[in-house]
């Protein structure tokens, strides 16, 4: 796989991962002007590789946002996915569980939304969460939460092996960022129903959901469904990071996808003809 | 209701619908250029009304699209709901019903896809194939298609008395323009793989689909969730009547969602006002 420049990524459950040592800035070499340049040429290309999969229909493609509050989950999505056309994508954001989902194991509510083939789907927070707000605020014995690392890398294996390509992001910023991000919603009048005491609290034990996180990305970057660590300190890089990591991991599928459809094409060609010759007889 | 400039808008089943008397062909007095410079604005608006439902959830909007074959329901979708926040909207796809949904009522799997208040629903065909090709194709006796008509009217009143906002577009191309867009795929290898002897299978009972339309059409515009039939000859006007028909249907809305997103930020504010008097105690 083509590892895309402007993101760390792990793929494999030996990674050391230590997120203080990962960059939450832009590099410094790189203008927002040009990102922006860039990120409008990944847009095309991205809409045109969800195209080709929508035609082809050998694959479908996960997408999963993680990262603190204020990170910027729903900028991404915005921002990235509004390159794709609505019709082949479908995001999906967990909260709470229900009572219902609650009387099931943790990946029954998260399995019944994997993308069907042909189909991506973008996951809001997922069940990373159950390895992580469950651990920090104790809503479940560590026996329990711990046994589903394995239960996540099986899982994702699972869709994996089903034609089903895994991203998996952790939009990474700096305790100072969140802070600026949550001090800034409360000076405008038109976002201030988007603020939570939650976030403050939340944001009171940074150190445990960094630690938490850590645990996570390191026992579930896999090969098959790696992490991608983007710097998002920066709106405009995040969108450039994600759009470029997406477009590099599905742009060597091209060729099967165009192979594909010009296969069908080819078979729809000929029922077409002999259709038109029965009626000519 | 406003009704829009560029569709006809019919919203009781006494109306007298005859399709052949409603343009296909957009007016000739608007050009192609001012057109695309209208639909610009109202994509921006429209993404504005869906940020306000999204954080004041009080309504949920439901797009119904119907049409004959090469109509451009998916050029509509991906040219008018490209526009949105894909967090926020869900395009759902129609086909031919499994073995499961067969053996429910014919509203059981659409049912299930209503859109949750806060968000949008699009449905590519619907609940109207079951008054249209079962009927034309005679998939099930008279009897049982027949009493279609009032279950829809019944279950579209449901949601709409749910604060679910419902609009119905027919898509109204003329059989001319339909053999244009048949033969023009041929022509092209990168879409080949579109093609379908179906299609002109179905196009040979035009007459039959159009009868049936009509009838459905007429039976089931209602004040609550009336149907705006729009001329779909030209791809530019059609999306911009279809965006201009939502943006009018939700404008009046909007005073009810800021004051609601309003509200909710006094009392977010007030929450964490509390929140810090406290831990500054």
């Amino acid at each position: 796989m083509d590892v895309p420049m402007y993101v760390t990524t792990f793929d494999n459950t030996d990674s050391k991962i230590s997120l203080d040592n990962i960059a939450t800035d832009a590099p410094k070499d790189l203008s927002r002007e040009a990102a922006e340049g860039r990120l409008s040429a990944l847009g095309t290309e991205m809409f045109e590789l969800q195209d080709l999969l929508w035609g082809a229909r050998t694959h479908a493609v996960l997408i999963v946002l993680q990262g603190m509050d204020t990170s910027g989950k729903d900028g991404a999505i915005k921002n990235v996915a509004g390159f794709l056309n609505p019709r082949g994508i479908s995001v999906v954001s967990f909260g709470v569980p229900t009572k219902e989902e609650n009387e099931h194991d943790f990946l029954w509510r998260i399995h019944k939304h994997a993308p069907r083939r042909g189909e991506w789907t973008l996951f809001n927070r997922s069940h990373y969460e159950d390895v992580l707000v469950v651990r920090v605020e104790n809503l479940c014995p560590e026996s329990i939460w711990r046994e589903r690392f394995g239960h996540i890398r099986d899982f994702e294996e699972l869709l994996s092996e089903h034609n089903t390509i895994v991203l998996k992001f952790f939009l990474h910023i700096s305790k100072e960022e969140q802070k600026k991000r949550l001090l800034e919603r409360e000076q405008d009048e038109r976002t201030a129903w988007k603020l939570n005491v939650g976030d403050w609290q939340t944001r009171e034990k940074w150190k445990d959901y960094r630690d938490a996180y850590e645990d996570a990305l390191r026992k579930t970057a896999t090969g098959r469904a790696p992490w991608h660590i983007v710097p998002a300190n920066n709106k405009w890089f995040r969108n450039l990071a994600i759009a470029e990591a997406i477009v590099e991991t599905l742009r060597p599928y091209k060729k099967i996808w165009r192979k594909k459809l010009d296969d069908i094409g080819v078979r729809a060609r000929g029922e077409l003809d002999s259709y038109r010759q029965k009626r000519n007889d």
